[in-house]
């Protein structure tokens, strides 16, 4: 029988306290009942997560080994996440570090529509880290953001990332500033175009709205203009950025932002690695770029977690198609040839509020932000 | 001007740490860019946040209130969560722990459609603790689910919970199963009517299948005879609650399941505080009913911690209309009595997995929670 497996960091005193806490992990994600009435033959032999290895990590942490069933999931991912983390989440000292899928899981969710190289292709961009502006600060009117849309594609960004911020604020509600601002990335495009550049700015709009309006407000975009989303599956849920990006008629770029979700990976023993919440998770739900706060930022974050979180992006054994990382969160244009030599080209790099500084120059910053991130510059 | 305030635990070495920490929190949570690039006027004034107070709790944390205008939020719930506690949830070393909302938020978020009396009123319940069996386990079929619904409120539960875990797997599939289980409670109120019962018992399926459906599903559901839900907004996000609380054709109540959202309280430093989670935002959320481990079970709250649910639940500050804290996991007949000294009235009783040992003898169990649930019994 094929099940898929879920590695958990256990803080326990002795050995036999890791594995009761292993085997309450695996009632407690699946059946919830005490193991005394679990149903014989199919309850028990499938449903129920079975422990298939405990072992000493430190002499206080232990790993288990966990294994569940796709019948426990079903063909939907909120329950899939139910299983694998739902009321395990809530017991103190487990944390969720590794996922190992198999193809129950992957045929069912398999990735990213673009990953790395589709995106690379979609923007014509044969190599260098990608350029990408954020579009702010809210309060701003559409008209406003719109000209700094205009500004940072015309000066050649890759990738035109609206703040995760902009919602649906009445100075630029959601529905009068996509017009606006995609018609200012194409006219910028058309230009580029006519000077020769072979490659085209993308312009993503955050989704603004009610949860139950996403897939409303993903077509909307579409049609007027974006090529692509933003979006934050810690408030819409990770399943809403899945249907979008299984969604043949919609077929657009997806990029994750982590607000709202910091909770999930800043503490010890609890939550997930950054890397299986800001990489596995990202790539089983759908995203085509992961967006996290880079290290020596406003945030915590070390540059060991920030590469844990690149190689959950990249890696062979994820779901589907690598997809982007994207550092950001206080970044400068001066620290871009240091992150350019962590991060390489396959990275969307984010600059945002620091951008606003240039006033009227911000193309220039602009062309300083692409001959950092570009080895033949 | 007419601001909402969020109190914020920062943990700080300093006075002066602790007023930079505040500033860059309301600084991130809104225009998310330097301070000194804050453009004057409408932005600075009215969308940035505003650092209120910054008082010592210990020595080395602080309490930071501070306001915030509906203006960045809008009128959508999602980016109303995202001012209060989005980017600002990934730094380290803060905690929410008060809300106090004004007439903005709760014009647009008035809360729970029924709450507490309204509940009491719907079941016919005049006095007592709500007796609510946990329907399980995941794996059963929908015949055998529906029995035990059948069982449960002929023999005078209140509330028929189905487990969380109860999603849309195949040997029950969430369409198969909620016509089954309506018709057995149907029929068990039926025969409790005809036996002079005044009160009847609802049941609540929980929400099983993609979070695009969950509109769709809540209506099958009432269609099929459910006379409320389950729901679990940590995986389909607050929203999602909120919107069904608020959509007066569906009409029915809520109760909220805290599944995969352990992260958000069970950290010193990081998320809310239990009260602001599993009290204040599901009220902000419509919630009608707020499901928590209860202490001395199989997760690791205090008794301290769940009080301040209970208060969170219940408080005059709070989002709309009182509702009824539910605490679960774990919990057995015997430690009823002392429960019901903890919370009295008004709250539901969460039995489940232990209720499967009384085997065929389930409805005498379902007769004694009741008599340990009621102060004339």
């Amino acid at each position: 029988m094929d099940r898929f497996n879920v590695t958990y960091r256990l803080f326990a005193d002795t050995e036999t306290e890791a594995s009761d806490f292993a085997a309450a992990i695996a009632l407690e994600n699946t059946v919830e009942i005490p193991r005394d009435v679990v149903p014989s033959g199919y309850i028990e032999d499938v449903v129920l997560g079975k422990v298939e290895s405990v072992e000493t990590e430190t002499d206080k942490t232990w790993l288990a080994r966990i294994s569940y069933h796709i019948d426990a999931a079903g063909a939907e991912l909120p329950q899939l996440l139910n299983v694998m983390f739902g009321n395990a989440s809530i017991l103190k000292g487990v944390k969720l570090v590794e996922f190992s899928f198999n193809d129950d899981v992957r045929s069912l969710f398999p990735g990213a529509r673009f990953g790395a190289a589709g995106l690379r292709q979609l923007i014509g961009k044969k190599s260098g880290g990608f350029v990408c502006p954020v579009i702010k600060p809210q309060g701003s009117s559409a008209e406003e953001l719109a000209e700094l849309c205009y500004q940072t594609a015309l000066a050649g960004a890759d990738i035109i990332k609206e703040d995760h911020g902009l919602s649906n604020q009445r100075n630029a509600l959601f529905k009068d500033r996509i017009p606006l601002c995609a018609e200012a990335v194409a006219k910028a495009n058309a230009q580029r175009k006519a000077n020769g550049d072979s490659s085209q700015a993308i312009y993503l709009p955050n989704i603004g709205g009610h949860g139950d309006e996403v897939e409303e407000l993903a077509f909307y975009a579409k049609e007027h203009g974006a090529q692509g989303l933003l979006l934050i599956p810690g408030l819409f849920g990770f399943d809403a950025m899945q249907r979008l990006a299984r969604n043949d008629s919609f077929g657009l770029p997806i990029m994750a932002h982590p607000s709202f979700a910091g909770p999930f990976v800043l503490s010890e023993d609890t939550g997930y690695s950054h890397g299986c919440y800001l990489g596995d998770l990202m790539r089983l739900a759908g995203a085509d770029i992961s967006v996290f706060p880079n290290y020596g930022g406003r945030f915590g974050f070390s540059k060991e977690q920030c590469l844990e979180i690149v190689d959950a992006c990249k890696s062979d054994t994820g779901i589907g198609k690598a997809i982007l990382p994207s550092p950001g969160g206080g970044m400068s244009i001066e620290r871009l040839p240091e992150m350019y030599d962590t991060y390489g080209d396959d990275c969307v790099y984010l600059v945002g509020g620091s951008l606003l500084r240039y006033g009227a120059k911000i193309g220039d910053a602009i062309k300083q932000m692409s001959a950092a991130l570009n080895k033949a510059a």
